[in-house]
């Protein structure tokens, strides 16, 4: 059943869609799903902005997997980078200094914002949370850490506890140590708003009297993402990541950006604070820094915070911190992205194609409540009725419930896009390096696929 | 300050010792450490059971980086592998089926014991300890785990809650959701206990006392590692397994198994619950499955815990879950475990090598109190008498309390052997490649080195 393409007998591997699939089905236990009920689609490869199956179905990938491939499959650069780094050294202990490690935390903290220049490298997003965290906590001898319920951060016991999304539900043990608070999201306000400012002013009055009442001197940080976005591209008005660092200022809290999805690019912005211009005190990073080559993650740590932990240690660690493969990955990929202009490109796409193109369906298709979004980071909130903007399924919809959206994946799929759903919303998160045709290849799939969304629309039942 | 050795600026790295150390410190923030009290050895190379620094010292690495690399450095085979599957395709999404995938589950399955043949992949330790809790909880809808006061499990939330270690202490806010109790040790028996089979009974009479008054019913699961690693190389005795395994039984207590530090060869047996034929509910897994070449753990699930999720959604995940070249650096190295029978080796290696010349240095050092250990896990519990079994230095010592034991690592570093070392112990640990003579060159610095420890011994200090 396992075949040999390689002339050697070592990396094994089932050689039909059909072995493929009965292995995967026998042994894989895959994430967020009920085992019974999936069918994972066996891919054969990948490279660019595509990738495709056994039976030569080629997919613009508008997901970028799980919003992590900013240069797109197989970049030959990075690739080489990491078949070299492999053949000198994979793995060494986090307690040695080794170049590569030394030279990728360099890397980011030439491109972090204000004086986050020291790199506590994890594995991935979610212990990134875990340890930003940590460090608030220490660094504070506070108890409580707030974040919002339109959030993502992250699957690990801490990260999951500090998430809104749905999927915190079946993992919440009462939620001690975690205080949620309504972030701004006008389109669907929470604070009654009617304008941008309106819904700014409103949402950190909110945040300022919850706080108050939880009393400030209790609260370790405040985690953020920068720009929510598994909750729906969630860009903030203006003035309200600034009003939240003043609030964290004046009360000594630690303000922590996750920066997991958003950061290295998506947003055509290194990362997405810049398009604010506000500095956390901490950063959590992933996906991006290396595109997922290999898995990666960390928090990049201000001054003072680091400053904390100079002459105390820093209670927390894992095994692989600034592992060398990885950290050679991602040395690449930084270097590849500045060569290669790849955050200039995803901010030319978002202006030039992607914003213009998405409005303009919008305007043709009855189903689109609103689009949101900038750079390569951008989300259709579909609705079944324009003016009540009650949304195309409802929130956390399973089974029949989902039919809308799962139509609408299903028409997407068929035309050779691969969509990124939730919920109610598809976004639209392509490589920072999708082309300008390939964007409007994309847009074009979009603009049928919606028919099918349409069709549940009051609009579309009118018909 | 960045060299380019490699013809290209894509991969640059600080081209000498001092630029390596200076970006270090300037950039890396370090695992479990006072950042201005470290200074990290810059580390240019490794191969096999070695390592080397920019000048020219090799070291014999006893500790296999942080117990990890249980083929050794840079496998050429391994190797190659990674430089193929990085060629192919480097990431993709945990909802796909992918042919290294799927492998890598299936050769985990095939070498598990009993049922346990599905997989969730993580990235590393911690995270597969988070998420067999999450599976535990779910499937038995009760809040409670059941962990050991001597024992690590990692530094995500969830999983320092449930270590013993001190360093816990740090991230401890209450430990919600966690009981400790005692495991047993004969050496220093917490149970007044003067031979095997009154230690076995009289743990497992404590941990059935204190399972009936916190209520069987509400306990998910009991967490042990099969033998504690970090905590001591504390081989369990005969039937002390079995006994958990049987209380779990009777009252439908999820038992898992963390063999992230046992697993993959280190016991001289694929797994250490082999020793023991006993299988657990669940088994955590990590570094030996590939050596840490590329991140990479997981969960090994049983068909009745499998179960629960076939018709209901594991609420569980993460971005990276089945890394394709994590995935395929696990294939290469089980397939390379068993063609060259790498697992033997570490069960001949310990019988013959490690076993008899630990238990001789024990003779002649009045330092060292016990020895104990199996395969290529071994610990010497160094004491400051034999009859008192004083440990050598405190438990958790910090500063000047801790000289015996730096003394120590120094002794053995100056003779080109690296040590683990942890409180007042130094684990044997090498590679499961490691070969006789290298083994013997080992324990030749151990010798050496042990006198800087004698030295602190009431005999050494009456000399
Ligand atoms: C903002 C944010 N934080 C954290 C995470 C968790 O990252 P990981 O899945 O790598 O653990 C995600 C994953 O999507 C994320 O989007
Ligand atoms: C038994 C055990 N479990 C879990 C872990 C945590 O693994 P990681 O450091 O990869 O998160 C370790 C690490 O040493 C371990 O020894």
């Amino acid at each position: 059943m396992t075949s040999n393409d390689t002339g050697n007998d070592i990396l094994t591997r089932p050689a039909t869609k059909a072995a493929v699939r009965d292995a995967d089905r026998a042994h894989v236990f895959h994430s967020w799903s009920a085992q019974g009920q999936i069918e994972p689609l066996p891919v054969a490869g990948a490279e660019g902005s595509y990738f495709w199956d056994y039976d030569d179905n080629r997919y613009l990938d508008f997901s970028s997997q799980l919003v992590n491939t900013n240069i797109g499959h197989q970049h030959p650069k990075v690739v080489a980078a990491i078949q070299e780094q492999a053949g000198r050294v994979c793995t060494l202990a986090p307690g040695f200094a080794v170049d590569v490690r030394a030279e990728a935390a360099r890397l980011v903290a030439e491109r972090t914002p204000g004086d986050l220049d020291r790199v506590f490298f994890t594995n991935a997003g979610a212990e990134a949370v875990e340890h930003a965290v940590r460090m608030a906590r220490v660094h504070t001898g506070r108890p409580k850490v707030m974040s919002t319920y339109r959030s993502y951060h992250g699957a690990t016991a801490a990260a999951i506890n500090l998430t809104g999304d749905p999927r915190r539900w079946a993992s919440d043990t009462g939620s001690a140590g975690v205080v949620r608070f309504w972030g701004p999201h006008l389109y669907r306000s929470h604070f009654h708003a009617e304008t941008e400012a309106q819904e700014c002013e409103r949402a950190l009055a909110h945040l300022e009297e919850t706080l108050a009442f939880e009393g400030p001197n209790t609260i370790a940080a405040i985690i953020l993402e920068t720009v929510p976005g598994t909750a729906g591209v969630l860009v903030p008005p203006p003035g309200y990541l600034a009003g939240v660092r003043e609030l964290c200022d004046r009360h000594g809290i630690v303000f922590i950006l996750d920066e997991v999805m958003a950061g290295f690019g998506r947003t055509g912005t290194w990362f997405a604070a810049d398009l604010f211009q506000v500095t956390p005190d901490l950063m959590t990073f992933a996906k991006g820094v290396n595109s997922g080559y290999v898995p990666l993650g960390g928090v990049a740590i201000s001054d003072a915070i680091a400053e904390t932990f100079e002459q105390r240690p820093y209670p927390g660690g894992l095994t692989y911190s600034g592992h060398p493969l990885a950290c050679a990955s991602a040395v690449a990929t930084l270097n590849v992205m500045a060569q290669e202009d790849i955050v200039g490109n995803a901010a030319r796409i978002g202006e030039r194609v992607l914003g213009p193109g998405l409005r303009e369906l919008a305007e043709r298709h009855p189903s689109v409540g609103e689009v949101r979004g900038t750079g390569v980071f951008w989300a259709l909130d579909l609705v079944r009725d324009r003016d009540t903007r009650e949304p195309l399924v409802p929130y956390q919809p399973s089974g029949p419930d989902n039919q809308p959206m799962a139509d609408f994946a299903a028409a997407c799929k068929t035309r050779g896009l691969w969509p990124f759903v939730n919920m109610n919303r598809t976004h639209v998160v392509p490589p920072c390096t999708i082309t300008e045709a390939e964007a409007k290849e994309g847009l074009a799939a979009l603009d049928e696929a919606l028919a099918a969304a349409d069709a549940h629309t009051t609009a579309g039942r009118a018909r």
